[in-house]
């Protein structure tokens, strides 16, 4: 029996979405949000994630933080579709040490999030894990998009530059209790300059920009100089560190974008990285690439 | 800090659901499902529900079992609401130690539930927890009901008939891997003899029939002689073990339902254990009630 340990996610959902009906999702399993059409105006987003404790976040951990992580970590998901977010659900499996106080900052950081970005609370499940178990935060929610504006992860083209927001690297410093999902961000583009492909960075451009090129069937190219670094970082730690809930997309050089961007958004960067290349092409990049892991 | 070891869920959830915006529910957390209007012919039903190893499943159950019984948790709220499930989102919080042919195996077993129930799924998660930790399951779903069949656990009247399908009791002893919900059944009750007021049997008529008792702001008398036992039950068992996913509902005697229902389900009980009362009236039951406690 294979055991799980080693096998990477991708792999593994891969394996695991062909043993169950998975519906009428104009994508399967894979990008930002499951995007469903009813008929409607909008479509609709539905996403599920989670917080583990030990791995997402420490015990000792600013509750109101963790709370606020957990709805933005989604935001951040519903903001890469070009959508905005609902309604959520949530469940929490605790060991029975945790405090009253513990969850009830959660929940107070949790609703400053819900507030910012216009969701709200419409269920919840709690449970007990065993003594020892890590605390396990599962977060579920819903969003809509208009049927114009959706961005998925596959139209990216060929020769589209690259783009990300903010700067990259050194999450684990703090930051990735405290970041800002680009809802606003997000929303601005869909409507002014619609990237052909996007999504956010959770895992790292290292482990993201391959997913998005793939699924656009393209490979990449990167400029390692022009990656946009937190004060601090390396380049290294730009594309591995993860947890940046910055948004990469794809989009034509030339029509004006960053321009606009600069006048809507003065006090965040952004800044061209790279282009989508023929699968062939990009591979060279692959093997520097491996360097970096 | 007061501990949540001691604290009841109704207890907790009542004091967090205060903390964050909650939104335009036809009724706050507490039902079965969180209803949702959108304005359309049907409402929208929300649901989020976990199984934690060690709780709700052992590591060495046949996960085949264990993947129908996530499903089927969550078919069963669908039903109790009146409703049909539609779309699912699985998080699977897994130790690296666990087996992929016993991920691979939960998945056929929730693909089983779902093709039996005409739903799918439509994403998922799948993320470590650390050595030692409790494996955690947490499904969520979306579900619909047409806006004149849906059934909440607040509308039981004064005098209606408790009743309740199938037998009680006995969950641990293997029924609780295999229980089928009883989607089908509640279809037909909504469509036929609607009920008053409804929910499923997830943690035993004990727990469960106070809380639709309180949602309708009445008392209940139980006639514990009436009580349909599982085989090899007592009466203590089958108001306290939970696990049931039964329905509980409330309808006025005397309108044919006992004839019909046993042309309809002549497999599966139908029994009436007892009469909502006035919320005072009920209170000696109670004190019968912590007896069996």
């Amino acid at each position: 029996m294979k055991p799980l340990e080693g096998m990477g996610e991708d792999e593994l959902i891969a394996r695991l979405v062909r043993l169950v009906p998975t519906g009428q999702a104009e994508e399967g399993p894979g990008d930002d949000c499951a995007v469903m059409d009813d008929g409607g105006m909008n479509l609709v987003l539905l996403k599920t994630d989670a917080l583990v404790e030990g791995v997402h976040f420490v015990r000792d951990a600013d509750a109101r933080r963790v709370g606020w992580k957990a709805v933005a970590r989604v935001v951040s998901d519903f903001a890469a579709m070009g959508g905005t977010p609902e309604r959520f659900l949530v469940t929490l499996a605790l060991p029975a040490s945790m405090t009253l106080d513990w969850v009830e900052n959660f929940y107070r950081g949790m609703g400053t999030c819900f507030e910012r970005y216009g969701a709200v609370l419409v269920g919840g499940e709690t449970c007990r894990v065993p003594v020892g178990s890590a605390a396990v935060i599962s977060i579920a929610a819903t969003g809509r998009v208009e049927r114009g504006n959706v961005v998925m992860r596959s139209g990216g083209n060929l020769g589209d530059a690259i783009w990300v927001t903010g700067v990259l690297g050194g999450s684990l410093a703090g930051k990735h209790l405290d970041f800002t999902p680009r809802l606003d961000q997000a929303r601005w583009l869909v409507k002014h300059f619609k990237p052909t492909a996007m999504m956010d960075l959770s895992d790292g451009v290292a482990r993201d920009l391959p997913r998005l090129a793939k699924a656009s069937s393209c490979g990449f190219q990167l400029d390692l100089s022009a990656m946009p670094l937190c004060e601090g970082c390396d380049v290294k730690q730009a594309l591995e560190d993860g947890e940046d809930f910055e948004l990469l997309f794809t989009f034509p050089e030339g029509q004006g974008l960053e321009r606009e961007w600069q006048q809507k958004f003065p006090a965040l960067k952004l800044t061209k990285i790279g282009r989508l290349v023929k699968p062939g092409e990009g591979d060279e990049l692959k093997g520097g690439w491996d360097h970096f892991r």
